[in-house]
């Protein structure tokens, strides 16, 4: 593919070869529209772009788009939801968190509960958390064996590559943060009242695994970005930057998938006069 | 109930006894907090209380709401949903449309569909159209007998009676336009292209039962309006009025509900030990 010019896409998406997360700068900003404020701003300013290029493909009813966020605790999935996915039309738009697999869910292949959830022609669906858990929380925690795990990777492509051709485009955010980056935002959850509920000690306890969750968002990347369904490396330390470069990313995608309204052969003359007054 | 003053729903909420839909004015714009300007504006700024109402909610987790959206064709279901229900948070809210029953639909009993949309603890519902379609269609155009359709009102006030009693709010709007402004409407969707699509001839075809679904929205309205569930007649001719009312009343509602976040038991000088670096 001939590069992007000015493509936000481009400039996150995962180059090809083998990754070095950790030479991904999650603190970095690239290509952002101005510092905090102007970012902020522009990131409400996609909601026009949106609206209605999310119109136009609910009005085609021929694709749809599907929206991956992984991250680790505190990378601000559930930011995006509110602050990105929320720009968007409620109509045209699902959004399912993926928790830990309910008793019916584990009772089936794991991506079961994902084909349940995905979009319908015309549709946007975000998913906070997904199938790529099943290469993670199983990986860092040795919860089923090697040989297991390790042949989802190619499995995943596979789905993956199907849905596509079945008309559903795939975007996948990886939002980014440090390790320092999410104690902040852990402490943040203690001190604030109105979010210590969403406080989990075994946040905590899951951070002595957090070079075992890099190996396994590395292998993620690295295996499952294809040309029909890449990863982009969003980097997540500043929550603004975040928000305007998934909202980017979404903006981008749609203008370049460019749905049409469908083609009406409507006599719009006689129609018009059936509705002339008394009728 | 003592009258609540000031309150928009006490204002629109159905009288008791015989109604009389003619009587209820489709332009008005009771207790609007001004103009089209001031009122739309207004609605924009329901969006921090809402946010702030139904992060509460979802941090409880043991009530939820249900926003019942009823109306003849361009009442403007699909304009409260876009700027009403779109003001709330993606996550907690889940949208429904239903249309025609399905062939699966079809074959189960009319609430079938209508309890697998229901909310979640914590979460908020709307519906664009519901199972009070199966009090209108059918009646209007006779296609089962009046047998079945009449005995649909109880069951319907003895299926929101249990789910009231499990917990879940109910809010029902019916949006109410005028025969000259639904013309209006339908003729603005043929002029503006980037909404013919929406366009269909049967929706003229419809008009000539205007009155016929007058008498079953009157029905509806006069047998399905109950203390736990009451109906909301909507003014609707003015759009600016109808998205502010309906974000008054899911704002007055969820105020009342006043949902409160959990209690937490963490040792938070320990926990904040536990994360001080290196850690």
């Amino acid at each position: 593919m001939a590069p992007r010019q000015h493509s936000l896409r481009s400039a996150l998406a995962v180059a090809p070869g083998t990754v070095n997360l950790a030479g991904y700068d999650s603190g970095d900003t690239p290509l952002a529209p101005g510092k905090k404020k102007a970012t902020e701003s522009a990131t409400l300013q996609h909601a026009d772009d949106l609206a209605q290029l999310q119109e136009r493909l609910f009005a085609e009813r021929k694709r749809s788009l599907l929206l991956v966020l992984q991250g680790i605790d505190t990378a601000g999935k559930g930011g995006v939801i509110s602050h990105v996915v929320g720009l968007l039309g409620p109509a045209g738009t699902t959004v399912t968190a993926f928790k830990k697999p309910t008793p019916e869910e584990a009772a089936h292949h794991f991506l079961w509960r994902i084909r349940r959830a995905l979009p319908d022609r015309g549709m946007i669906a975000a998913f906070d958390r997904s199938h790529y858990e099943d290469v993670i929380v199983p990986r860092v925690h040795e919860t089923i064996p090697q040989a297991e795990w390790a042949q989802r990777y190619d499995e995943i492509n596979a789905f993956e590559s199907a849905l596509s051709d079945s008309g559903t485009v795939i975007v996948k955010c990886f939002l980014n943060i440090s390790y320092a980056t999410q104690r902040d935002r852990l402490l943040a959850r203690l001190d604030d009242p109105t979010k210590r509920w969403k406080f989990r000690e075994g946040d905590i306890d899951e951070r002595a695994y957090w070079s075992d969750y890099q190996v396994a968002y590395t292998a993620m990347v690295q295996n499952c970005s294809t040309e029909v369904a890449p990863w982009y490396i969003v980097p997540s330390d500043h929550k603004w930057y975040r928000n305007w470069a998934v909202g980017e990313i979404v903006r981008e995608t749609l203008a370049e998938m460019d749905p049409q309204y469908p083609a009406t052969d409507l006599d719009l003359p006689r129609l018009a006069r059936r509705l002339a007054p008394p009728y």
